[in-house]
């Protein structure tokens, strides 16, 4: 027997004799430290709802984060975090050190609204609900966040492990997921052991990452008279071919893989061939493989489609495509039965929620896509009309969201 | 040898005997009437230049031709003309009789122009050059009929036929003919043996009426969530199909046969399955049987184009099409060597033109695809820009164009 052969079994004998995730949150949360934070967490609640609301009234349009980043930065260094700082793509990165480095937490929630710049983002207040563009989706994540760093703090709570805080940018729609992407690609490339995404409200988990692709085809060609120039290859209907190729691709039901034209504009007049037009697809799976077999028979679909109205003309006045990617977020599952799931779903029920999986879009598809374990989990309280300008949050008992969050990180960074 | 056959054969030698379009046309240019009447038209051209301006200056928008129209029928009742009088589709049309009814000639020039009813109409003038949104097509037209008539009458020329003037609607566009439709279904019915229609500049003569038909198809279904929703049919999709199978009609080259999908558009979202898009499509031919057989195949197309897509994806949330008629303009062919065809060319090389034969869509598709004689003439002159605020006309030698306007009737009515 080797060496390396004798630490694997006593690796597997540590791991058969380890206690259920179950056992483990639930013993964590009667630790004396631990109890105080959580208790500290229900107690500060009203504070951080507050501060919720005035993040949220601090503007935070696509691409436009800097304002509300610069305010959590601020938050961060008051509140103590080391090695505060903004990076290249606008996430505010703080770090609460551990006993050792790792294993790194990376825990987050993003900045980001989808609201454009001149959107009214004053938050009003009726009982328990709070109403505002965002006040949700995500500036409840972000005013959770806050408040179990500062429910840490109070009951000086030390972890085994590190917890990276961050409130990130580009989680929505064209955003592209872009400020997590560079968390992981460049900022903290190969330093996080397991990710929490705090998005959306309630006590959800989601542990399928829903990649997609998004694109804008436009075909072109020199257009002319529809009699008079008649025979020249026409992009609409290069673009017709290419829309029937695609309507025929079989999918997989499981994993749910889908694709849909969405859009489609061009032309300047019934007789004239047109010069331009252009079709906007996505496409969409949990399964990075069969994503990926989608991107690739889109590509070749939109080729084939040109090449066969340039032969079928001849190719007179040949027609080209600009196949542009605007959107990519990769796909990835953390399985139901790995240890950070089985962990979430076991402080989620100690909170009196039922612990049920779900599919989503979230920051929680790139580290999964990576295989790095991640799970994205709702803030507490209840939303309602998120990416609408009639969002809403209802704070009743919103404090349980914090001290799931709590919990739920003290367990993993360990 | 029965009667009927002795009748052919007098036919035949009469044929025979009788001189040729040619000859007959630089007999009647010789005739003292008729030749005062050319006098007549080249002296009266500058005052028909000014009318030309003046009725430019009166909007006729397509479907809002009423105010210039009752200024042409006020001039055709001036002028003496009988039996004035506007048909319910704004036709203008008032007789000149001859020695007897028949043969009766429709002589006319259109009165609406492309352009929408906030369009400065104001004429300008610059040495040769006037310059105005319809200032050639078709105010020159209807100016050179108006000189025709004053020329026949300063002449008191007396043709053995009936020559019928009309100021007529809707040649342009969306208008589809339908003031000489309504001529030849309805007002005129039955009663026109030749016909004459004034369009464009320059000496020109059409005698191939390329027809048209014109559609708008509109595909419908729920729509939904591209993800959530995935399954449903989709109209892009469906039309997609429609596209491709159009794209691939075999059409003959002569006599010449198109078609073409101008514009698209539709769909809200690149994550939503569209509710409703549409396609415009042209079809052209100046064949009758190639034209029907193409609309047969283009109705067939977008219904298959539906069924196929509500196959693929099992009939769920089906999708619908509203196939609409837009346009209609029949084809047909005045043949080459017919004698109004003859006659037209041999006028026309008298006035020092060539004579060449052309392909059009204009007023003289109605009879043409009745197999009445009909040409299209040109009015003179020589025009630029028509269709566009930039329109000119260079008035340089215009009398030339009413003279052999004014020749080719008097030679058609007899």
């Amino acid at each position: 027997m080797s060496i390396s052969c004798f630490v694997c079994a006593l690796a597997l004998v540590a791991s058969s004799a380890s206690i259920s995730p179950a056992q483990e949150s639930a013993r964590l949360a009667q630790d004396p430290a631990v109890k105080a934070a959580l208790d500290a967490a229900k107690r500060n609640e009203p504070h951080f709802l507050d501060e919720q609301i005035r993040i949220c009234e601090i503007p935070a349009p696509p691409f436009h984060e800097d304002a509300r980043g610069r305010e959590l930065e601020r938050l961060f260094r008051q509140m103590g975090l080391q090695n505060v700082r903004i990076d290249k793509a606008g996430n505010v990165i703080g770090v609460r050190p551990g006993a050792a480095v790792h294993p790194n937490l990376l825990f987050q929630a993003h900045l980001d609204t989808v609201f454009p710049p001149e959107t009214n983002v004053k938050v009003t207040r009726e009982g328990d609900v709070l109403k505002g563009p965002g006040i949700g989706d995500d500036c409840r994540g972000l005013a959770m966040m806050l408040g179990v760093i500062q429910a840490l703090n109070d009951a000086k709570v030390q972890t085994p492990g590190t917890i990276t805080f961050v409130a990130d940018t580009g989680e929505e729609g064209l955003g592209d997921l872009r400020g997590t992407k560079n968390l992981f690609n460049e900022t903290l490339k190969g330093q996080i052991d397991k990710f929490v995404s705090v998005d959306g409200t309630g006590l959800g988990i989601t542990n399928v990452g829903v990649g997609s692709y998004r694109y804008r085809a436009t075909f072109k060609g020199p257009g002319g008279h529809s009699f008079g120039a008649f025979g020249m290859a026409n992009p609409i209907q290069a673009m017709g071919r290419a829309i029937a190729k695609i309507d025929s691709f079989e999918v997989p039901s499981s994993p749910k893989t889908t694709f849909n034209v969405g859009r489609v504009g061009g032309g300047t007049s019934v007789n004239a061939i047109p010069f331009e037009c252009w079709m906007e697809v996505d496409m969409r799976s949990s399964d990075k493989d069969s994503l990926e077999t989608l991107h690739g028979k889109y590509n070749a679909a939109v080729q084939q489609a040109v090449e066969e109205e340039n032969k079928r003309w001849n190719g007179r006045s040949p027609v080209s495509v600009d196949n542009a990617l605007v959107g990519y977020r990769p796909a990835g599952i953390t399985p139901a039965d790995s240890p950070i799931v089985l962990a979430a779903i076991a402080v989620t029920k100690l909170f009196g929620a039922p612990g049920a999986l779900r599919e989503g879009s979230t920051d929680s598809n790139v580290p999964m896509n990576l295989g790095i374990p991640a799970v994205t989990i709702g803030s507490g309280g209840a939303g309602s009309g998120a990416h609408s300008l009639n969002e809403t949050f209802n704070t009743k008992d919103s404090w349980l969201g914090t001290q799931r969050g709590l919990l739920l990180a003290v367990t993993l960074a360990r």
